[in-house]
């Protein structure tokens, strides 16, 4: 994939710092192209227990009903300290966090390193935020994009821009280059963000068939179906969308805002329904384009990605009104 | 704004079919360009009463404790019969239909008599039907678009598909022709959906502080705020994208679905705080993008939008990326 002119990024996330490691090894084993890592910034603390509490006993009692086992709600920083000592010495040149903005001080540090550090923002306030902090790029997240929403916070009522709007309002707030993410699957869709002001897109779910993705059998079938996505608490107690299934049916409109702490309450549940290929329980995180992922290989997926983008940029370069004389100054 | 590039369209709802009719002779005598009406299609009837009884007592309680109007519910369709008899016979090229797709026969009756008929559509069964009830021209509506949604049918648990990934979709189910709606607001977004496989795009908050525009002060001052927009009931009883105000707060847990009942309930409230330049209880109607909305002629507008959106489209052409010899076929 990188051979073919894609950036692969590692998910650290829920890793230890010794396991992203040893994959970053094992990914230099396979590419000399730059490589990136995406960390989850940790939040402010543990969550207050009494805020997810019923929905702790609601999740047990329904577990025992089913026979699903359930685990711990708790709290982590998902060894934050020992990640950042790892990039700061690591062979990547680009981490990339998610859920938050690490200070200028630590930012500065990882640049001082040698890598590039790009910061997820879902709106222009964070934008803002990022740019102050000394990000050398700014990650703009849809709302049309599977997994977790990248807010700095977990707010019940922060807007959920659209890719298109939130490129031009994060345009308003910095002049930072801008990488689009968001229900990206092909060509067409990667031409209208380069066209729109981006300088890449970075794509998750076109990526989810391919061989050498780590998608699960039913998570595979899911993907390519038409069924519809939706943002969910009910898994992480983070908002984070993926195909609709009976487990957000049951428990979306009680799910509290408990970051990691619902993760890993339902953690051991998810597990067990992945092992069995039962897609009821999975979370089954997708962009809202996911139906139309392909089954090729990583490198195959990239090439076809950039030609047909190339394809429509020449598409639309050639409309006849693109030929039209610019229009003078506007009457006076 | 048509002798500018701009196809102009005059909104027909909750206008009787004579007052389209005079407003259609008076958008001709200014302009001898191509002329649009869009239409809401009535929904199949009444609404079930039990459904929004309780938001009636609601509204009610709540209007008398702050002094405001309330109207009576009740269905109607906006005058469809009369309506579609004038398009038969008005001078007027295109029509586009909203809410709903009508009969294969009507849309064929329009079409042979010279207009172009366009049919809204917020996801690929949508533009399925539209295509197969003879459309000669499909909007696409994404989720970021401001004021109403135009789905068929109003449900709790449509998906509400932001653009980009909606126009791929909606291309898996049509050859026609798209224009792109939503959140549309400068020139790079308008190269965005143009890259993307639009013919065109279809823009509304970008205008409303137009000095043409019918925009009331309350709602020009909210404009250009950063407002953040929601997706609400509470106003109409059909799912609508406006800036967050204090009505929106106070009901739109409990709006039900029920339109045009609950539009003609709220009608003389909202007319009221209209006319009092009291944006608390006014429908803000606004998309995603309304804050990049400027102050200016339509037609200064339209060749800005179109100038900008030119130059995005060459810069994108430009990228050295596009320069590289297209990839041979992948490794068999």
């Amino acid at each position: 994939m990188s051979d073919a002119g894609g950036l692969g990024f590692l998910a650290a996330a829920y890793l230890k710092a010794a396991d992203v490691e040893s994959r970053l090894l094992a990914a230099r084993r396979v590419t000399s192209r730059p490589l990136g890592v995406n960390v989850f910034a940790p939040g402010a603390g543990p969550s207050d227990a009494a805020g997810y509490a019923a929905y702790v006993e609601r999740l047990r009692g329904w577990a025992q009903h089913v026979g699903a086992p359930v685990g711990e709600p708790r709290w982590d920083d998902d060894d934050w300290d020992a990640k950042i000592e790892l990039l700061s010495r690591a062979a990547v040149e680009v981490v990339s966090f998610t859920f938050g903005c690490p200070s200028s001080e630590l930012i500065a540090r990882l640049r001082a390193g040698g890598l590039e550090v790009w910061i997820t923002v879902t709106g222009p306030e964070e934008a803002r935020r990022a740019t102050q902090a000394g990000a050398d790029v700014l990650v703009v997240q849809g709302a049309e994009a599977g997994g977790h929403r990248a807010s700095f916070i977990d707010r019940p009522d922060l807007a959920a821009y659209g890719l298109l709007p939130l490129l031009d309002l994060v345009r308003t707030a910095t002049t930072l280059p801008l990488v689009a993410s968001g229900g990206i699957a092909t060509g067409r869709a990667l031409a209208g963000v380069l066209a729109a002001g981006a300088v890449a897109a970075q794509i998750g779910s076109a990526f989810m068939l391919a061989p050498e993705a780590g998608t699960g059998a039913a998570h595979r079938r899911a993907l390519r179906s038409a069924g519809e996505t939706v943002l969910t608490r009910a898994f992480t107690g983070r908002l984070a969308r993926g195909i609709r299934n009976e487990f957000i049916d049951a428990h979306d409109a009680s799910a509290p805002i408990a970051y990691p702490e619902i993760h890993y309450l339902t953690a051991s549940l998810r597990k067990q329904a992945r092992e069995a290929g039962d897609p009821r329980w999975i979370n089954l995180w997708a962009g809202e384009a996911h139906e139309l992922a392909r089954e090729r290989p990583a490198s195959e997926i990239v090439r076809e990605l950039t030609a047909d983008a190339r394809a429509a940029l020449e598409a639309a370069h050639r409309m006849p009104w693109m030929a039209e004389r610019s229009p003078g100054p506007p009457p006076a």
